[in-house]
């Protein structure tokens, strides 16, 4: 994800606590997000004591906004807070800077 | 990390290439973290693939800017380019709303 900044972040922390069906739900969500306007980018990362964090990165906050009133996503946002997660943090920032090794995003 | 926004946070994303050493590093990074003016917390999780999220959370852009600069961090900076990570990009950001299930930071 090459952009450069400005952009919109969500971070999104997560303690997995069942996690059956996850990965399919998870993965259906990430295909459905590359197509909403103004997607940028996700990256996920979850470690064997079940705690994630998902960043993904839009546009503007306008695009973040709208991806999360879709309505599958919705769906899947209710099922996260029913079965998928013991809790969960969505916390939405405005990337002001970005550095990179190797190579930099800015000359 | 229940702070209301806004706050700065600073998002590391990185593939591990060499952990010999890395655990004991990153754990001496996160206390030392801890000590410095206007920090807040930090998340971490990395999967079996090597790829990591570190996200630490600052009061404000001076302390995060400043953390960067404290000598023993840039020396393990330098050995996470050194060695540590194939790849690593760092993205600064002003968190401007938060919200978390099962309960509210904000009433």
């Amino acid at each position: 994800m090459d952009v450069s900044p400005p952009y919109t972040t969500v971070i999104f922390t997560s303690h997995l606590a069942d996690a059956k069906g996850y990965a399919e739900t998870a993965a259906a969500m990430e295909a459905l997000a590359a197509q909403q306007p103004g997607y940028l980018g996700i990256e996920s990362a979850r470690g064997p004591d079940g705690f994630g964090i998902t960043v993904s990165y839009w546009a503007d906050d306008a695009s973040a906004r709208a991806w999360k009133q879709v309505a599958e996503h919705q769906a899947a946002q209710e099922e996260g807070v029913r079965r998928f997660y013991s809790d969960y943090r969505v916390r939405v920032a405005r990337v002001e800077r970005a550095y990179t090794c190797p190579r930099p995003i800015s000359p």
